[in-house]
């Protein structure tokens, strides 16, 4: 992380985290008890005692941030967020277009890609989704990346050329011909979804528009624990979505 | 991808990929036949038909970089590299050790992550690994990113105070130590494999050095198929690598 | 087995499996050579040597018998064939009505759930695959345990007051009425199908049918590997089918 | 099932279920309210209300007993059972040795397949596990088909010439010289356990005492969810344990 650090993580022995405001005096974080947040930046990578508790003082990272949001609807975690922002080849300098602000998490995998000299345009309906998301986003440190617009992706996206499109929408196929034109050549488009129809309707439409190399997949992230013998975790969660990717071709 | 395109991609309808460097004139390409490549980079988003085939014609991805890199051994493939860069919260300018080369797969994602300010440094012992590695690396356009150190990383780690320490090592744990000098103060441990044993070794550890937030996990990746109906494909890779990582902490 | 030996398995160190039939003679065996099959039975358990290569010889088990089937189509393996013979209750005496014969190889599953007091009765419309299936049937030794008819199963069930109703066919939506029929009150009603559409319209048809206690299920077999170190191995079968499992009910 | 029907499970809406001795008069289940018992045998395949709500009435199966037995510790469950059972080819007629008896669970998936002219022999050294697994081994229906004894099962196993012995004890690979001198030549060895390191030493035990196709799996069961759309249900569980499996060869 290249820029000041305006929060720290606190994490106890169980793995449960705060995010704590560096530099705003005396506070009390529930759970946790009061403590004086000053100079907490210079703690990280030490350990911290609080009302007899003790915690380890963490840099926020991108995980962390992403797993510490607050939440207006079931967001897209770390394991899907890195691998979207992977597999539509974001990196620094590049312009994203989300369709779906929701509550931020994605956004924030993405400005995390191609911070800090480029750009994810978030596109978002509900205001009330646009207010937790902005909020989600300022606090992770990347208000200067991110960038929101209230309006309907499906009714257009100003801009052009850009490296990928990323949707998070009930109905994604509803935006390709908005995508499409946004798209720089052989740009890559990326849609999340819950369900199997849903990924199947949009494979079915992304090939009637001839993209290319349109592939599904979903990602299941299995913990391993280590006691007395080694396991896998016996809690998993069984689904989260089926992600579906293609490039963008210039049609005949 | 921010550098003028030295290569692009021509993807088949089966989804077979070459890599064809661009400005060399006619070149004969196993597979696919003899083609012009002068000018292929504006052929990017458009198909072209070599001897009777149609490609699309792509601007590579990190993804297609690591899917058609030269092998010299099993490498660590784009979905447990997008996963080890994010969890390791590499972004831009960001300073990474990698130890154990391998094939350059691995260095390439991490690249990626950190591009273009930020630095890659490699260990490998293996002279010849790390010829290939350093060919796939500049073949994928991280040249100026990633560094070589022909040394065993367990030996010593040069650099002091990176953002996250990565090892692809048989013996992890061995490497602890050197790892931990050269970690910033809160700064992340990963490491990758194939083994149960070596990821429970490299748990254990972890906790005795007093690492924060030890876990390991697995990714499995399943591909999902849309033809008449929808269903998970009956090809999957059945295991790569369990990861683990953890946050160092400055010992009391 | 209580029946008389008729068969043994041979296995080779690198696990693969013949069937060889017992009292025979003088037989050769394509990829094993020739060897004498009189008394063969009395070597189970032992090593046995031909051609310089030695082999396990063992009485086939239920399993054994279905890897080893003559396939005309995709089986449904032993994994499945298990987990839909207990989920239906199936046990000795019980009588099962299979839809759709395929090659076999449920059949047997089911006729070694309910041998030797009960019966599969398995309708199959399509001639080629019920001399198959009845071939590999009796090759098992279940000849008396099942009956085949060479029926449309959706055009009427024959038989009344059945334990369970299993069918494995392209649409089992439209078996669904004569199912009911046939099944006596509380009876089991299982399907297999491989793709996310047909396990819906199954589910959708049998909750409309006001069968009780509609689920489905997918199940996957990791095979873990024992060397220098522990894993499970890279090769694994992605998806075979989703079984949909209901109860009748009287309706009202 | 075979036996006159001595229990009922009532099944709610939300999937619970409870089971409910057949003919004791009036009684009251907790959660369900007070209902007369005698002659709900006749309403099987019906509903009932009670209390204001309606339930399903099923003749229990065996995947019911197992779901909602007395459990002193973790169970097997009918995923793993029903593997256990057929992958060591029990049929009707057999005799199969347990080691460690827990619940009871296992006896009985295990007594439903070798039921009603086989024979389960199941070692438990703790009485208080005995109790209640002979309890729910014999409320499941299967008194007469499964026997125990209160007993260390590395110090021995009286029966000679069994189909299979089924082992879920701490340390599997101490029982395998006395399962080897029970089992009949090419029989069934199996044993179950949740980590690795169980699952390495007895693959390696097998090994040494020479014992045919050694292998080990784990099964994942993921259900699928029909609502809406189509999606794996969020839920599911992560992990159970490893399943051993191997064929005993007569020493040389």
């Amino acid at each position: 992380m290249s820029f000041a650090m305006r929060e720290v993580v606190l994490l106890n022995a169980r793995g449960k985290k705060w995010r704590i405001p560096v530099g705003e005096g005396l506070r009390t974080v529930r759970g946790v008890g009061q403590l004086k947040t000053d100079g907490l930046e210079r703690l990280v990578g030490h350990s911290l005692e609080v009302g007899g508790r003790t915690y380890a003082v963490l840099e926020p990272s991108v995980r962390d941030q992403i797993e510490t949001i607050h939440r207006k609807a079931q967001i897209i975690g770390p394991k899907d967020g890195a691998y979207l922002a992977f597999h539509t080849d974001l990196g620094a300098g590049d312009t994203v277009v989300e369709g779906g602000a929701g509550s931020g998490a994605l956004t924030i995998a993405l400005a995390h890609a191609v911070a800090p000299t480029g750009r994810v345009v978030s596109y978002e309906i509900r205001p009330d989704f646009l207010d937790v998301a902005r909020a989600n986003v300022e606090e992770a440190g990347y208000g200067d990346v991110a960038q929101f617009r209230e309006k309907d992706i499906t009714q257009g996206i100003e801009e052009r050329d850009v490296q990928a499109v990323v949707l998070d929408l009930p109905e994604p196929w509803t935006a390709l011909q908005v995508a499409k034109r946004a798209l720089q050549p052989s740009g890559h488009f990326a849609s999340y979804s819950p369900t199997v129809e849903q990924m199947r309707e949009t494979v079915l439409a992304l090939r009637e528009e001839a993209f290319a190399e349109v592939w599904s997949v979903e990602l299941l992230e299995r913990r391993m624990e280590v006691g007395r013998g080694s396991r896998p975790a016996f809690q998993m969660l069984g689904h989260t979505g089926y992600m579906t990717f293609a490039r963008r071709m210039v049609s005949a």
